[in-house]
């Protein structure tokens, strides 16, 4: 059964009110308080624009489930580990840009969430965490699975809440009303992030006729909080920061440079248009993270300037010294994944006195070298649009051979790199082709590690809507799998999944939503058999503990993953034959995992060997 | 490779201390101050008694990680997913009794550790949690792999120490010696419990020279700081909550009853013999909770009053509503698993007036029925013997008859389970015979859901030396396989490991800890595809949702588990296969995972049948 069959089913089997046979004698809709307040909550929260939510199966959430399961216009995806659920949520969420809901039991199945929260919080994706809990009499009572799940994520949600026991009372309800337009607003707000709420329920927990529980009359008593309002029982308008005319005379005066860039780092909210728009206007070339939005994308056709890939192999190199410091950077989104590209704007500033302007709409400080000389706290892609319209090219023959350097860089950085695949079939050709290679439209999902550091190296840029994914706000190797098919559910483009072996081990009950919620993948198992990332660290000539400690090889075949899921597992040996597996993958249905091994050594020098060639190439 | 050969490597390899080779010229006995650092706070663990880390690898946690590798009397077991790591420290160290630390490195490898850390705090397990960080000034500036872990575990760990960053200090170093005292301290209290040292790390990370980092002659100019003294720095005397006379004879008072009971609920730490002397004492029938400690062991030989395991079953048959009510009851270990006994006791009090004392020596109240009349805050062991000196069966015929009542109804339910399981193999027979043909001695770790509930029902005393331990802390799924394995690290007890389809999956990656950690298993799965527990529940009544959301049946064939992970799977079918299998597994090597498979339902009918028919036969 396909995820939109099962999603039909759902609905299908919904379209009566589960529970409804009221028993009780009472004129009410609702069989208790519990059945009540789930589904006015369930209802506040469709009516804001939530259309999927995640549940891990349990019994104190039952009120909850009840109401989402009975919920025409949600979509169920159930799981069976709630740390794969937060991050299929957190996925589909950062693909849509909708809060998306992840709900639980009591107990240690909330604190499951955590890692999820976490990368939630800085990676600044609108998740909903719901968790169950007992009735606060129970809380400190040796009663069983409770907790104390007050604050359970501690400074990592934008918004918290111990809602109030259930009950048929207006107040009450209304407030649950706004608490959870509340929560959506805050999920979605600047920055976007996690949000939780606490729900303690008593018994009974199922759509039981509790006599008098919810009194008669009371949808006509209190017709506001029992049954809202037509649409959002709060609408919500969400003001961005904008800069007025003096601010923005005061960077545009510092942006009307000769020799300037635009970085961006990690984003899933910066607009092509509106930095292609400035780059233009700027003559800025743009370096571009793989995971910025900008790399990729039908703004690169027309654009006069370069967007940029190469820099973590070029801004290092000795021809670099030669060329003008930037007098400007604007800096949009996270901190880049290229330490490169980040020593060398720390330098730029201390040796140059480069002017470097991080804009963040929260205002936060996401640039660890402290040398950025200024901090913009405005929405960038206004931002961009408006500085467009100001600025003009000081100088531009100054501009276009600034611009020219590293045209130039890209073109003989590119042409090596496509040398260095011909010649070596090694780690960094996988991310590089998989993005290549991808259809247009596709979604790309990279995992940390050394996936995305590859993928930002060898991934070329590309006028192609290809929507580049990767969890860089905590930058950690675990719930790779499930985000990615999380960020997969949400569309009908192909799926690309690229991780390394110590992900897909850490994440591999993800797989099971491939099956339970309908998601066809292509998932590119790059399999080093350890974690190749240390080999780069100088404990690496510490040999004890290097290999048992660091490596950590663990010698899994994970081949038998494809009889335990469903999916096909293809083993690819050599550059022609992973293309080809990967083209077939992207050409069938279903998932199919293609592992390619590669020995860590190996690839680690050619690495090396391929960034001293690129040098070298640029330097002549 | 065993896991004691891998152990003896680690040793051999680390006799000579890895990166001493100082070429910084310093007269200095550590390269820099990370590896000071690192060594001094490793050096009083092991001063303190710890033997065993688990670690899970990284990079910020590097010095660490060389100081445990560096330690030639600390075992490392080395794990690649954290949650999984951290459950195999909980198993280990309730096993052991001995604080147990995990590491990881920064972000949110930290978080994975949170179930663990929750089910810790609660099942009063000495769990060191030790995570690395990023310098102070990294935190919150977009640092990669940075995030808030100040206080991330809440309320749940005893004792949270953001550790100041390494130098070459003497009193950092002497706060650093005494913290980690602190910190076995208070694992190891009242009650035990994990504890948290968050460990910010600046670079260089590994053992390499950094000239005038430990400044030459430092072991001479702060000796105490440098090398502690001979054994831990701060020895720890830790006073336990006794009462004095006057407190003992109003509990002696109390219990001077004709008929009185003993209930155990879960613990590691209640003395059998302690508790058969109290038993004999009063001539109070001992019912324990099979995770109690007292349900098995060689103290049930000699023992003139019965210990009992059936209650669940008999404590709710019409039969008992003309027995007596108890005059007093002691209640010592956590809330019992049989929520039969629990409302057993709690009507008791309410129609009878019983008095309830439950005894904890840290003062929490673990009776979530609140209707316990007494708090005892005493050690239970101490207490239990002073009151056997004390307390006289009041009157022994009526003392014997209340405990022949017990010891017949015991006698009856046995038998009628043992004909039960004759008639019908069902999931309740796998537990029991699990527990009856376990060898002597064993450990057996049992899942929550309903493999403990079935333990409860059909796990009869044995005089035997089983260690039957399970998660009921937060009674989570989650963890199990680790928390077994973690447990069966620690002995040469053959180890028996039984539990559910979901939480099998749940933890499927603690199964590399088999091969990895050098664990032999026997591993029970009974398999009825989902959540069978839910058919308990009156949410059954309502499908939809139920089969969807509830029970989640998932379809998957477990038996590619034993090709990835290396071990045989055997599939029994019928009670005789079945223990021919179990029989075989203890007396072969390597990990069985012998899965049976049973219908939900049916299993779940034939309970209720059982459960009837023992009632009945009370009743006769």
């Amino acid at each position: 059964m396909t995820g939109n069959e099962r999603d039909e089913r759902n609905r299908h089997d919904s379209r009566e009110k589960i529970g409804r046979d009221n028993e009780s004698g009472d004129d009410s809709n609702w069989p208790n308080r519990n059945t009540l307040w789930a589904e006015t909550f369930v209802d506040e929260f469709a009516k804001g624009g939530v259309s999927a939510v995640c549940i891990a199966p349990g019994s104190r959430s039952t009120p909850l489930t009840v109401a989402f399961a009975d919920h025409p216009e949600i979509r169920i995806f159930s799981h069976l580990d709630e740390r794969s659920a937060a991050f299929f949520a957190l996925g589909r969420a950062k693909r849509t840009g909708e809060p998306t809901p992840v709900l639980s039991t009591s107990g240690t199945a909330t604190a499951n969430f955590h890692p999820a929260v976490i990368e939630a919080n800085q990676a600044r994706v609108p998740l909903l965490v719901l968790t169950a809990d007992r009735p606060p009499e129970l809380r400190d009572s040796g009663a069983n699975q409770t907790v104390d799940q007050e604050k359970l994520y501690g400074s990592a949600v934008r918004f918290y809440r111990d809602l109030p026991e259930p009950a048929a009372d207006g107040r009450k309800l209304r407030s649950l009303r706004v608490d959870a337009a509340r929560a959506l607003a805050a999920s979605t707000g600047t920055p976007p992030g996690p949000v939780h709420l606490n729900f303690p329920f008593g018994k009974p927990l199922e759509p039981v006729p509790v006599s008098g529980d919810v009194p008669d009359g009371f949808e006509a008593d209190e017709p506001l909080a029992a049954t809202g309002r037509d649409g959002p029982f709060v609408g919500t308008e969400l003001g961005q920061p904008h800069l007025d005319d003096a601010g923005l005379e005061r960077v545009n005066e510092a942006l009307e440079a000769e020799h300037g860039l635009v970085v961006a780092g990690p984003s899933t909210t910066l607009d092509p248009s509106s930095f292609a728009e400035l780059a233009s206007a700027t003559g800025f070339p743009v370096l571009a993270d793989p995971l910025s939005g900008l790399r990729y994308g039908s703004h690169l056709a027309d654009l006069d300037v370069p967007v940029c890939g190469g820099y973590d192999s070029y801004l290092d190199a000795n021809a670099v010294d030669d060329w003008p410091a930037p007098e400007a950077v604007l800096r949009v989104g996270a901190s880049p994944t290229s330490k490169v590209l980040r020593n060398y704007l720390r330098d730029a500033v201390q040796e140059s006195g480069t002017r470097q302007f991080v804009v963040d709409p929260a205002g936060e400080w996401r640039e660890a070298t402290f040398t950025a000389s200024d901090l913009v706290i405005a929405d960038p892609n206004r931002l961009a649009r408006k500085l467009a319209d100001r600025v003009g090219r000081l100088d531009s023959s100054a501009s276009d051979a600034w611009c020219e350097r590293f045209r130039t860089a890209e073109a003989r950085y590119w042409d090596e790199i496509e040398t260095a695949h011909d010649e070596q079939f090694f780690e960094g050709t996988v991310p590089g082709d998989v993005i290549a290679d991808a259809p247009n439209p596709a979604t790309v999902f990279v995992s940390n590690s050394m996936t995305v550091r590859d993928a930002d190296r060898f991934g070329q840029p590309r006028d192609a809507d290809l929507t580049v994914f990767g969890n860089r706000g905590a930058s950690g190797i675990d719930g790779i799998v499930s985000s990615g098919l999380g960020a997969g559910s949400a569309t009908d483009d192909p799926l690309v999944l690229v991780l390394g072996d110590l992900a897909y081990y850490h994440d591999m009950n993800g797989l099971l939503a491939l099956v339970r919620c309908g998601v066809d993948a292509t998932i590119v198992l790059v399999d080093n058999d350890g974690g190749g990332i240390f080999r780069m660290l100088p404990i690496a000539e510490f040999d004890p503990p290097f290999t048992e400690q660091f490596e950590t090889p663990h010698g899994l075949d994970f081949a038998p993953t494809a009889e335990l899921y469903g999916f096909e597992f293809v083993r690819a040996d050599g550059r022609a034959a992973f293309r080809d597996a990967y083209r077939a993958s992207l050409d069938a249905t279903g998932t199919q995992v293609i592992e390619v091994e590669f020995d860590a050594e190996t690839s680690h020098e050619f690495r090396e060997t391929v960034h001293e060639r690129a040098s070298d190439a640029l330097d002549e």
